[in-house]
């Protein structure tokens, strides 16, 4: 497939591509807002697109040609200011899924947030950012895409393990930013996780287990 | 009808109460979010309920009980803070449309902006509001309600006129808050405006012929 990663120069994001680039079954492709991002992603072994979450359908869907999937993996974080949260992590993500039905292309992943489903579980310090995720899944979930969203707990910089646990009602937890990008990456053709949304943290279970048990 | 109006205290409630109240025709509770607001609202005419739209749905569905139409007025009006606008104009409307199904409650009217349907029409300035209410519009595209969406141009504190002009792709305009109220009244039974939503400006057709030319 040629697979475009949307927030390609985030964390997540440029494990993603590099875990795609050395896979080698598919072509990934990284859309970033500014030229000056393209070299450090091409080296990772990426093309590059230049797409921005603020512009418009069209725009988005322009930059989408000629890709198969779409990953979402933008985002705010929580800890930018709340317009952002509002334009990008909602307005944005749900400009994409657009673009994507426009473009004709069915599948696509989007990395939303642990119990961005369920209101009690939403800390009332980021308590924003969960509605915005919220919404965006709602989104998703209302669409014809072949969607997959992957809620991961708490993101963590040390190095993956390849285990984890997925499921809809898991305890909180955490996960490295790696281990999320391995099961974007799994994900993408495994049927098990098509029109599915599931919580993810780390676990016991290899990646390939876990998802085919979804 | 017994008529709940949430954002009562607001500036647009307040016409709507003592309208309502003064009308006669039907039942009118407001709902505030304060105790202390309670006696102005008993003054226009309204009976008095407490609820919180940062609470639960549970709350608000005990809040709502007894009603047979919902107004949703409430709104932070583009120039609170972000974080209020996801958690009042967007979940927070979500969460009263969600408590009125549980409910049993069918009528349902809110109170949207002009354009929310259309994101070139929105403003750079408040464009996280448009967000916030485009998505909540959506939200109850998609639901069960018997819903009226009503997208008021600028608004403005001159007396009402009763002219308005309504439509799906009128050119921006203002009204007073005093007409919006009216419309919002004059639509609870107008079987013209169910599962509708238009824009509404003020203009030269009693509120009336307006609403019974949709």
């Amino acid at each position: 497939m040629n697979v475009l990663v949307i927030g390609a120069n985030g964390q997540i994001g440029k494990f993603l591509v590099q875990q795609l680039a050395q896979e080698g079954k598919h072509e990934v492709t990284a859309m970033i807002r500014k030229p000056e991002q393209a070299d450090a992603l091409k080296q990772l072994g990426a093309n590059v697109v230049i797409g921005d979450l603020e512009g418009s359908v069209e725009d988005l869907a322009e930059a989408m040609k000629d890709h198969n999937a779409i990953v979402f993996t933008a985002g705010s974080g929580g800890s930018t200011g709340e317009d952002k949260t509002l334009l990008i992590d909602l307005d944005g993500a749900v400009k994409t899924m657009e673009a994507a039905q426009q473009q004709g292309i069915t599948r696509y992943i989007l990395v939303s947030a642990f119990g961005a489903d369920q209101r009690e579980k939403w800390s009332d310090a980021i308590k924003p950012y969960y509605v915005a995720k919220h919404y965006a899944d709602r989104a998703l979930f209302a669409s014809d895409l072949n969607y997959t969203i992957i809620r991961p707990g708490g993101l963590k910089n040390e190095s993956g393990t390849g285990k984890i646990s997925v499921g809809t009602d898991l305890k909180p937890g955490s996960i490295p930013r790696e281990d999320v990008a391995r099961v974007i990456a799994a994900s993408l053709q495994e049927e098990k996780t098509y029109r599915m949304a599931f919580d993810l943290i780390a676990g016991d279970d290899l990646v390939e287990d876990a998802l085919g048990k979804l």
